[in-house]
């Protein structure tokens, strides 16, 4: 049941342990780790140009590198509204003035580009592998030619209904995302933040209602939150902020801080941080701007609004407008090595298992 | 593990499954059907004068009773603040017109009292049994006393901080209450919804930090959700909606309807029905006046604000304003009687468990 699974088989893993791909936070290093130690690394790629994607699929050409997971955005490109992104920046005016910056001129929806055409040409040429995707999937045509060239193909649901459509468009293996969750939420058939639901709910809800194998994320720090998911019915776990706390992690002193400092960091499901709700410590922006607000301009376009003063408040060591990204579990993390951290996973859930 | 732990030799019961106190809904069958099968009845008690409760607990002076649990609630008695009720009820005056009823002309704080001296005093000359609270503990005083009487007191912990104080002062066991339960929140210490913990990221974090046994509370449906809680660490586990399902529970054909009428209601955490944040069934109330809005008087004065139109539009097979309270696990409900479901759920949870 751990070691052969329904995960294990569909993606040539020794034990169903996936690393969460954590834009800006995982590493190459850190997926290696992970898959060599017989758990599925993975790789964000959300925001690589096509040639460094092309670059990295070279460097991991080599049948030691194991199982490896591709991740992308695609999320819709937002319609222009230059009045809502006028005031939003507004309301920001006096922090850009506080820190001594010049707020953009106007806010591009293209900072971050959803998965398209390019990306799929690249990953047709190497060898297949695992294809991750948040905030759904790409259209029918492109997902249709991953399969073609030997792509399995993953995607978050946040809802029973976000399950079905992955299944009926193609995910072999869907990830039941709890609302414990760091990062962004993979919500992509529902806005509604306040019906979204914890692991323990959703999980069964997931699998009783699909045929493909489920993983279950959210909040699951440890042994214990592994073999909880699997008496829930999962197949396999997926674990981000764990991972955050290895060596391999690129994490500032800052956001170390935040998130392991007091044990206990407070976490709240925000959308001013980039445009979409994402679970992260609560900070000074999110307590005066949100948490959650109508008034952010749509993904990725509050990204760039923030970024400058962001990076402005960073560079003086203040997390006050940082995306300090992290799942309500964080008090379990301990430093080790990604490779480590598996290893330890799995023999903990095993223990723990019937 | 499951027959024999903290919680059932603490309590004295069979298997450790408590039915949840659910005030209106819960019944005295229900208690009594859940206690003989081996669990721990539960009996909502906030809303029963002294008299009330003396007569209930002579009815169970029988040593066939079995464990039961009597459930109060300790929340402060808000201080007046007639214009925010003023502001409350002229938001709902055009709902009032509609409905053809006259809005109360001011809220009163006493619709429900917290536990108190009364109280104490009738529990001290019954026969010892479970105590419970929700919205924290009364005064060390009283608890004191309940103890010098040898009830068992228990009460909900919504944060690690709650349950450490709960500790404190004086609970024999904490519920770590994920925010997938429906009903109130028992937060008593943080009025931070947005910071509320999952169960999967609550119940390792309370259960490593605290030397009482801890029963995990939210989302739990079946025997998965239980050896789920079981993995997590729990020595306990308490359902609720699960129980609104069977013969028992006090359900009106409208509620029925809400709770399982698509099999997969969408429920929110809304401070719009009582003044306190509840898992309720979305309902038109809570989208257009909620889901949480500071405007709502402090519980549980918005009952009141509520209530004459609640019956009104119930009475004609409208639930725009009813209080469906419910957990985000309903769709696992399933129509049977209250002691069957207790064997059932001991049966499947074993049949998991290591």
């Amino acid at each position: 049941m751990w070691t052969e699974n329904r995960v294990t088989k569909l993606l040539d893993i020794e034990m169903p342990i996936v690393q969460a791909p954590m834009a800006g936070f995982s590493t190459l290093p850190m997926a290696l780790a992970v898959a060599g130690a017989g758990g599925l690394g993975s790789m964000a790629c959300a925001a690589m140009a096509p040639e460094a994607l092309e670059e990295l699929l070279a460097a991991v050409q080599v049948p030691e590198a194991g199982a490896l997971n591709l991740n992308f955005f695609v999320h819709q490109t937002p319609p222009g509204d230059a009045a809502k992104d006028q005031a939003w920046l507004t309301r920001l005016k006096p922090w850009y003035e506080a820190e001594g910056q010049a707020p953009p001129e106007h806010l591009s929806p293209d900072i971050l580009t959803p998965f398209g055409e390019e990306e799929c040409a690249v990953l047709e040429r190497a060898t297949p592998r695992v294809a991750s995707f948040h905030f759904g999937l790409p259209s029918s045509k492109l997902t249709g030619r991953l399969k073609a060239a030997g792509w399995k193909i993953i995607s978050s649901a946040t809802t029973l209904e976000e399950a079905l459509w992955l299944e009926d468009h193609g995910c072999d293996i869907v990830i039941a995302q709890g609302l414990e969750a760091g990062g962004h939420r993979g919500m992509f058939l529902t806005t509604d933040t306040a019906a979204q639901k914890g692991i323990m709910a959703l999980v069964p809800q997931i699998i009783d209602a699909v045929n493909v194998p489920v993983i279950a994320a959210g909040g699951i720090g440890d042994g214990r939150g592994i073999a909880a998911a699997f008496a829930l019915g999962a197949s396999g776990v997926q674990l981000g902020t764990a991972f955050l706390h290895t060596h391999e992690a690129r994490m500032s002193q800052l956001q170390y801080a935040a998130m392991s400092g007091d044990a206990n960091p407070v976490t709240a499901l925000t959308n001013v941080l980039s445009g979409r709700p994402a679970r992260a410590v609560v900070n000074r922006a999110i307590k005066e701007l949100g948490p959650l607000t109508e008034d952010a301009p749509p993904f990725p376009k509050a990204l760039g609004a923030i970024g400058p003063i962001k990076q402005a408040a960073e560079s003086k060591g203040r997390a006050d407008f940082s995306a300090h990204y992290c799942g309500q579990a964080a008090y379990l993390g301990c430093r080790t090595g990604a490779a480590q951290l598996v290893r330890d996973l799995s023999a903990a859930a095993l223990a723990l298992m019937p």
